[in-house]
């Protein structure tokens, strides 16, 4: 009924809390989430095009600022689930995907349709934005769980958490990015005091 | 991994809220209202066994206790989606099905995986403690949305929670618990002070 | 004036927290607590059925959904104060009970109140369920203490109430049950990761 | 063991909530209501002494800051069971006066402990530091129970809070403070906006 | 000391919440806010670009995403002091800029200094992008303070701040985007239902 | 405007958060603090009164309880942004002088503003209670550090905050006071329980 309810959902999402049902000394919402993903991605955009490479932009903003807003549907699905088997995965997505369709046929006005479309697609594809996309979601999942880690969460679920996203972006075709991160920030990492000793848990994924 | 490790996961379901992503004034986890089911269906199945009705308690208890316990693998759907198609709703009946049991397989030491098989089961079906907890989940929906609309809730979500629970409990086959609910408990909710006007909503229903 | 003032007042014990006034990583309300000690006792209950017992499920159902009640009058008093002397606690009690029993006759209509005043009685008795009980509130007070203490909590009135409520358990008159949680249950809470070292403590109550 | 032991203790008083168990839209704990009734009696100390009156503001002081430090034994009992009757009402306080008495024996240097009885003591007395401090108490539970009003809180429990408070009030022998209080800041009470009709309840009772 | 910083310093925006001290029922911290305001100024980019315009998208990225990063530092200052006095307003924003650049000489590597030097400066510039950046800012405004009111906020703040966007937005060198918001936006938010008489603010503003 | 509205500001204070921004296992709000403050100072006014001082207990009683009230304007600056330099924090000092006269001459009826303009001016000054006062504060600030060092935040904002207060306390011209404090108080506090090494930290700083 108009892009007001578009904009209304959005405060649906700063209610929707990520990694729900488990134990957590910090909460964080999809939209906060979403902002952090669009800053990583734009430091490391700006690595690669430092490089060399060539950014769109305009896409890159598309997709980092869109790319958690189906979970207004079925919020943010318990990680262990998500990840309990790929036929599970796949018909969660496909419920999502339905839920935004009927979204974007009731709420989004005509004119507007085809960009909702194109906007609200999955944004991890083989683009050097999908990769950014890709980069910057894992990061926020690396610092996410490391925090937890470091006010001494014991619940195995977050050392999993971390070391996931952290191998997933070891090997993400984005040479540049990926050695600043390996090289710099993930020294910094190691250095801070922590109650769970992370730099033990890095160390054993980068021998790997 | 042991009984331990499904009494820890209660934990869980304390930390899951229901209705995620709007606006409420209070939040409700689903241990808190597991326990408030099963306070309604002892009240009810107090009634019906007072005229005359048998009732197998160990099996209402069950049912009311165990009724939400698959929302620890994906919280609670929120309502809107879970009312998207009836073919969604399956699909996610099916997701949370193959969760549970996967959950027990991997959790329940053998000897006690047939009891949890049995009380992890839909327990809505058509004996009378089928029926007893339907109405006791309903109730709580009523009771949920009734008190948001008491402190002025806006949101048209919450009308529709107690339209659409009030109008289930009316056309349940239970005869007396109805009756009381209808001639006795509504006239007090209707009595109530409230922001929003929940006596013309339920009498518009109740004409119906 | 009625069932639903009683319905209405749940929402009141989803208010009050557990150890009200100490520092804890998570807050636990009563409603919670009650559904988790009814989980507690079913399994229990199981256990000491498979082993020749006789069950009346509906007095344990009772018992467990209601043992808390009365704290919609005077809240969950600080542990400290509980245990301060003999007398005061007595006192307590004594005002609890005059509290309840002016409810149910302000509150509940006169053909209920028989049964109300059967089940909000003092339900830790003799009787087989009044035992299951009891281990089942202990034993929601040992998984609140262990989690806390497991999180880093400093505060020795966490190990006090941990090993206050495992001694409890350890002597009470329910042999199938305390050798199981003794000796399966206990293995795996020692097992555990956890910052304030629970194994140890754990063992000194266990060779006393 | 020692005033250090005085001190942690305050931090207690910051997590009890008062009202406990009630929906509110806005929670008081007891350090910060403390500091509220230090500020208002100082006003009105500063009021009867422009008229007159001799104020020792070492004993206002004492009285204001001091006036519920039991509640870290007991809590804040909800109202209504403080009300139920004077007979549990004065169990209660003998409850929390025998606690404050062990308390001190146990915590305070013994250099200190005549300080301490004297300034933990019911300070609600006749004297004129004692009268300001029931003035002082009862306007917070003014300004806590106006609030919820004006956001619009239906809890008839609050409704009799501002009644019976602004009822105490205008009966205390403090002629200049109260005659200020009726003639000045109720009318600017009168005088918000307010969801409750806040207004029509004042005069009722102003009438009286 | 590196770009590892400057991500962890994001989370600290997820713990500053706006309009501190005031009563709400929601809250809103920095970091979604600012996710907000990248959704609100890439749709009306979108209407501006479909009108013919020029966008920079890869400078409304960086605007807005960065836009209140500074409040890091001294946090989001309360509106009535923000507004007090032109001069007050000024030497808060000095004050912000001189810790942003220390923040930048402490933290950011040689290297990205000119660009963070770029992105961290006011962005509400006369360019197209600083025109959709404060558009968007004030539509964050506009959303925040309509749904308190919609919730019944009766601080008259809320309404001010209402306004105050609302005049802000009508008088934007955007055609378009403002008609847009005028014509079809406004229409829904004021067909609404609201506690407090938005329709009316709102038609009272138009007709100035 | 009137008294009534400075009442009302009160409830501001007890939403205004100290060191905001930062991860803390527990919130402090400026009003639970001011409390604490007045509780120091007048344990430490009678050490300094039996020891031969004389107290001017009017002037403690004020200046403790109005010692923050400025921060209902800016809120409880980031700590590092206060000590940045030494001109931005007189700037910071300045803007809330501003705001306190604006207010005081808005809000406050005129035959109550010359005793608001003497008790909401700068109380640290040289007489016994100023540096009573400054003792207090720096008390609290000692507390909060330690309760979260003491629950494990690895924040090093927190040690320099603990660290600096200790210094400041451990210099102040109020003989008595600080012997206690420092032979008596640091010992108990030091022989607590911590998952941060606050022993060590103490000590360093004791050796100096």
């Amino acid at each position: 009924m108009g892009i007001h309810r578009f904009f209304m959902s959005m405060n649906d999402l700063e209610r929707i809390i990520r990694a729900p049902g488990r134990f957590k000394y910090e909460e964080h919402n999809v939209a906060a989430h979403s902002w952090k993903v669009a800053q990583y991605a734009m430091f490391f955009g700006t690595i690669e095009e430092n490089n060399g490479a060539v950014i769109n932009w305009k896409s890159l903003y598309e997709k980092t600022i869109n790319h958690d807003f189906a979970e207004i549907f079925i919020g943010d699905i318990k990680t262990p689930v998500k990840h309990a088997s790929p036929e599970l995965k796949q018909m969660l997505s496909h419920v999502e995907e339905k839920m935004m369709e009927k979204f974007i046929l009731d709420e989004i006005p005509e004119e507007f349709r085809p960009v909702f479309f194109d906007r609200m697609k999955e944004g991890k594809d083989e683009t050097i934005e999908g990769r950014l996309l890709e980069l910057a979601d894992k990061m926020d999942q690396v610092y996410e769980a490391f925090t937890e880690l470091q006010h001494g969460n014991t619940d195995p679920e977050f050392i999993k958490m971390y070391e996931t996203a952290l191998r997933k972006i070891l090997h993400l075709p984005l040479e540049k990015s990926v050695a600043y991160f390996k090289e710099i920030m993930l020294q910094d990492i190691m250095a801070e005091e922590s109650v769970i000793d992370v730099k033990s848990i890095t160390l054993k994924i980068l021998v790997e």
